[in-house]
């Protein structure tokens, strides 16, 4: 059969890859109510795999498959799901089975899942569940939305100090089934509960049993609070190369622990912010209609409108010299553009450099003037190339100084703005990202304009 | 003393910052050739942490650290350094002392040290490293930059088949020096060293020691290949949530591993990348002189006076319409900024989508027509705000007419040409963020300007 065929060719060198032919496939067999080509595939497919398959689906194809499978999904899946697809699918489900499966689920991705129901959902969901499941859900939905407490796992293995390597192999063999899926160190911790060190599940592994834990231990690097933000964990991660650390309450308590595998998510995720957020939208736009997407990317429309009337009254001043030298009007804006996109580049290097971290009070001085220099280098480099060209095109040694000087000008202040607009955003405690575009162009439009019209008008007329 | 004091105080809870102070206070050391306060300092800090301050310092009390000091850096502070500054401090160690450093590293870092060392120097590294170094740098340097052959580490832990849980343990306490320094699973492999499967160590912990390895491992879930690129390894990693990961040759032998840490690096730079390329900045602007900025930005400004100057054509066709009406120049930019701004942020979430696999050939279809329908959308709402404004400011219908059209068009456009540009790129297998948004700017500044002239002197004139 055509879909079990497609199912198997992924082979295990590329990892398994959805293919145009295989979502066709399974959206026929969805139509045709196909139900056992349809388990065959929920079945076999790895969770990742079927919610790649599940987020590629039109959508009555994905609310016809759930009907007709729905309860053999593995639960698995559903943290795997973008948000928006995870929504249609959860609706679909008996709530017994979201209970069940909040259950089965490590209690952060628990909590992911939770997080993005409804209250009637929930509540009906975690009416199906356990006790352990309910608490551990309702604690992590207590934390901040991106913050250590609500992406750590409740299940961590801890041992007192006094613990041999052989106790704490048995301890593993006997608990076997409280134990977190996978992970990859067990924390040594004081009578209080605190953590007072890590052992690598490696370095348990090559010593001895009679070795006491406390002389394998290491201390821990980096002990990260329930409120800490998701950013600065995985900042911590990254520097320190973590496999995984524990998560303290208030009282110094370890409650929880964090994974790198997490952390290579919110990195991601974090990154993509940045990117977003400099080019102008907003951070709403998640999710798959165009309805959110609009609601994204308008503000920041509205606020260049905005912007660009404020450029454009420096133009209105102008008037009379562009009616004299109607040169200026074609010039103009390649003045403007330029001075945007090198604000733009420093923006972004800007941006890069204080989410590394090497942009900081003590590098400050040293990034400011290494922006300053650089757009004046480019800015002299720029102003000759393009006074050549007006000077061809137009023939006014004047004409071709004014858009010369102010092309240097403009570039040499648009390096100065593209790293000093972050810079006050971070110091007044905003995003760096959020908005700094929105400023530098409009910075960069502003002094372009002024600087060519009024440099023109002063050696022209 | 002061700068002890200051080693100190960041307590595990933030992990160590270092501050603007501690980097004086080390400064002044190095300056005053103070050897028993920079060696306490050497010796106290984590490597991540002491490559932090040596990025800090200045250039020349860098310098003397080095000279005083050099000798007692740890080998792991090397791979943590930015290349700049790596450069720097490696071109002032002794040649044997970098071989010695080589060799205490595991072969990953290494080869990532190596690889930033000029021929001489590296030489003579190697000739002072053991065999087996010498062998395992140059294998590494031999594979391509960026792939998994030159970012793998050789040490892993591979078992046959027909071992017991007792027999990986007692082997790995047996074989205690040649582990790696971290690793999270087992390789189970077949006769000819081909990885069948895995064992995570979490699992191997609470299994009994009779239980065989072939009963509990799981099979592979990526196999990855030494030439292929981090950004393939990256998504692999992210999408099965991998800890670590066998590296095969051409024969499916397994001759590396790859762990999660290095992945969230991977995962940092290769957004960095795109965040970088889509403002134009070139790549190489990783150093941290400006005549690199210089070099990293200054084609793409040259390619945007040529853009800049096609766009201008358009001006300049409709001079004479401007020198009628010099509104029509006022109002111009805005509408061009206006689908450069909509066009940027239609390509970010494009380039966001293909490199998260969102956007794939069975999603492109609905990913183009929610771009087409967004810039409609904010079109009209923006056409009318910039209209409304138009007419207030100028009180002519057509004007207003004119510029509410031109914006509707021209924000339309910009979506379609935000999406289908880095589509076309990635179609002919180039990396969809480069160059991107020169392309996108240049097509949304023609059709602005040319719908607004047009209009306007087809209305107006």
């Amino acid at each position: 059969m055509a879909a079990e065929h497609d199912a198997d060719s992924g082979g295990p060198e590329s990892g398994f890859e959805i293919t145009a032919h295989f979502v066709t496939v399974v959206t026929a067999a969805a139509y045709e109510r196909d139900a056992p080509t349809l388990r065959r595939i929920v079945r076999r497919l790895h969770p990742a795999d079927l919610a790649d398959l599940l987020e590629q689906l039109p959508d009555e194809a994905l609310r016809r498959l759930v009907a007709l499978v729905g309860p053999e999904l593995p639960a698995e899946v559903l943290p795997e799901l973008e948000s928006g697809c995870r929504e249609v699918v959860v609706s679909l489900l008996p709530a017994d089975f979201v209970g069940r499966a909040l259950a089965e689920l490590d209690t952060d991705d628990a909590a992911l899942v939770a997080g993005h129901l409804d209250e009637a959902r929930l509540e009906e969901a975690l009416a199906a569940a356990d006790a352990d499941t309910r608490h551990a859900v309702e604690q992590g939905l207590a934390a901040g939305d991106e913050t250590a407490g609500r992406l750590m796992q409740r299940e961590l293995v801890a041992a007192p100090e006094f613990w041999t390597v052989g106790d704490a192999i048995d301890h593993m063999r006997a608990a076997e089934s409280q134990l977190p899926d996978v992970f990859f160190e067990i924390f040594v911790v004081d009578p209080a509960y605190r953590p007072i060190g890590s052992v690598p599940l490696s370095t348990l592994l090559r010593s001895g049993r009679d070795t006491p834990l406390s002389a394998i231990m290491r201390p821990p690097q980096a002990i990260i609070t329930a409120t800490m933000d998701q950013e600065e964990v995985a900042y911590l991660f990254r520097k320190y190369h973590l496999a995984s650390a524990a998560v303290v309450d208030d009282a110094g308590r370890i409650t929880g622990m964090m994974t790198v595998d997490d952390i290579v998510d919110i990195v991601q995720v974090e990154s993509e912010e940045d990117l977003l957020r400099l080019s102008g939208v907003g951070q709403s736009e998640g999710a798959v209609t165009f309805a959110s997407a609009v609601r994204a990317r308008a503000p920041w429309l509205g606020l260049n409108v905005l912007t660009g009337l404020a450029s454009a009254t420096i133009i209105a001043l102008f008037g009379a010299s562009i009616e004299q030298i109607v040169a200026l009007a074609v010039l103009m804006p390649i003045v403007a553009s330029l001075g945007g996109n090198a604000g733009t580049q420093a923006l972004a290097v800007a941006v890069r450099a204080l989410a590394a971290r090497d942009l900081t009070p003590s590098t400050a001085t040293r990034h400011i003037l290494r922006e300053l220099f650089t757009g004046m280098i480019n800015g002299v480099i720029m102003a000759c190339l393009l006074a050549t060209v007006a000077q061809i095109w137009f023939g006014s040694a004047g004409l071709s100084l004014a858009v010369g000087l102010s092309v240097a000008i403009t570039l040499s202040l648009a390096g100065l703005v593209g790293i000093l607009v972050p810079l006050t955003l971070r110091r007044f405690g905003a995003d760096p990202a959020v908005s700094s575009s929105v400023f530098v162009t409009f910075a960069t439009d502003f002094i372009g304009f002024l600087a060519f019209l009024g440099l023109a008008t002063a050696i022209l007329l």
